[in-house]
């Protein structure tokens, strides 16, 4: 399998990502020895994080963009992080229709997000994903995600570089930054910036960009910086080509990024460990019996969280 | 010592706090048994964490809102999650002398910060040290931090209300907006309006009051309110005292106290469980021998997370 993800097998390359999304038990060892083996092959991607609430635009961007990228000779993949799914069992970022151009173009990749499970475990699988794709030989992937709780942050802990879409009109437009999610942004990206919306998107840049003088720098070598466009007329797609690249070359010059990359590939191992024990934790029988009873009185008051702890544990 | 602490006994007091601090492992299971007794005398005060950069007043705020407080009857407990000294070792918030006259008054309690360990578990210890002043009588406990890295976030995970200090002058005004704390904040106080202060300290006051407009909103049912105040005058002490009364008065009715601080607890016991199992998990000797050099692999892209979390597992 390993062979064929390298060697530009589509059909190996959509096996070997079923098989890390995977959430059978049985399925973790081999996922891990194929992971092992790609390793090698992986790290050569501009890994870029996407998000925006619903009606931001998402899917008009990533088709707008992704076939930019393409024209200039690049290999896309796009992948997704989906919070809704643990939730609803549905996806709504797996409709591949909307991406209509870009899913039949044989130059890009687009995968459907994965469904079930925990939040942390999802965002963990798609992490690994993405690094089949760079093994598959892509050299941008877009990790995709909707601007909801704690799906940024995931997305934001394993790519080079997050771009937020916010969208004119509506009034919402700085949801973004009341939802604290504007703080990861390396780049904002305002979408819809044609005909009668070109005026509010401006204006709604020039909020954007009074704001993130206000919040935290990611890096220090970065000023977020924040781009108006129209995945309609093309107008600006260039500029969020070309702001990704300066970003990427800024963070490439410090060593920001082979840092970062370090420590994300750490956290992950972390992430996985933490997880791992605290499922076997609370499968083991012993504990299994007691937990909802001890974590309802815990909740009550009736139990120290100490004692409760201690209970678990010995 | 639960007796002694229960019937008001200062040195048990101290003894139970130091139990329930200490980070030998064998006092551990008779700090929980302490805490287990406590409990049904824990729950009665009003939990208040407090806030501010260096410079920004904590120790002149906290003696004038301290002794305003015992002027109207209330028993006052002080304690302190230092960030500082898992590093350096030593405490910079241990120093009583800054609160000389509170320190002295019967009617409080001021404990320097517990040292060593890290900021996760130190905060935890600090949250049962919270518990126990609880039991001994004290109505009002205050939990002081200074603004570096997450301790702000530690902390309001164990109080009711959190209050962010910040000085006018010097121009770093806005520091607690750019590092994402002002998002913890129940209420922003800005000091030393007194003198020549007093208008930066009005104008200060109300570039807060825009800020929040922009921020996440913690509870639906309190908006983050900006009072000015100097510890100097006395000045503006009593609307921090009414303003925080407001606001327990607002969370108390929608039941959002009572959640918040049940869900306290079950983060408590699972912090507890989690730090614990990776505690023996990296102490376990095969582990131990294995990982300095397993992470070393994962940092410079030589063995996969997946692949070293799996070996580490095994």
């Amino acid at each position: 399998m390993a062979e064929g993800v390298v060697g530009g097998d589509r059909r190996a390359l959509a096996r070997a990502i079923t098989l890390v999304e995977s959430r059978r038990g049985e399925d973790r060892s081999a996922a891990t020895a194929l992971l092992d083996a790609l390793l090698p092959e992986t790290g050569g991607a501009a890994r870029i994080g996407i998000s925006g609430a619903p009606g931001a635009g998402k899917s008009t961007f990533i088709e707008a963009f992704g076939l930019h990228l393409i024209g200039q000779g690049h290999q896309l993949a796009v992948l997704a992080v989906d919070p809704s799914s643990p939730r609803s069992g549905g996806s709504i970022l797996g409709d591949k229709t909307r991406m209509e151009e870009l899913s039949r173009h044989p130059a890009a990749f687009v995968r459907p997000s994965p469904s079930g499970g925990a939040l942390g475990g999802v965002a963990r699988r798609t992490r690994e994903a993405l690094l089949v794709c760079e093994a598959a030989g892509f050299d941008t992937v877009l990790v995709e995600t909707v601007g909801v709780g704690q799906s940024e942050t995931e997305v934001d802990a394993m790519v080079d570089a997050f771009v937020l879409l916010v969208a004119p009109g509506g009034g919402d437009e700085l949801q973004g930054i009341k939802r604290g999610i504007t703080e990861l942004a390396d780049i904002v990206v305002v979408t819809k910036a044609d005909g009668d919306l070109l005026a509010p998107a401006r204006h709604v840049a020039a909020e954007y960009r009074r704001a993130l003088q206000l919040l935290h720098r990611k890096h220090q070598e970065w000023e977020p910086t924040v781009v108006t466009c129209s995945s309609v007329t093309g107008e600006g797609i260039d500029d969020v080509v070309e702001t990704l690249t300066q970003h990427r070359e800024a963070i490439t010059a410090t060593g920001t990024l082979e840092r970062r990359r370090g420590h994300q590939a750490l956290d992950a191992l972390w992430a996985e460990v933490r997880d791992s024990l605290l499922d076997r934790f609370r499968n083991e029988p012993a504990v299994a019996a007691r937990l909802a009873a001890l974590e309802q009185d815990v909740l009550a008051g009736r139990v120290s969280a100490a004692a409760a702890a201690a209970e678990l544990l010995a």
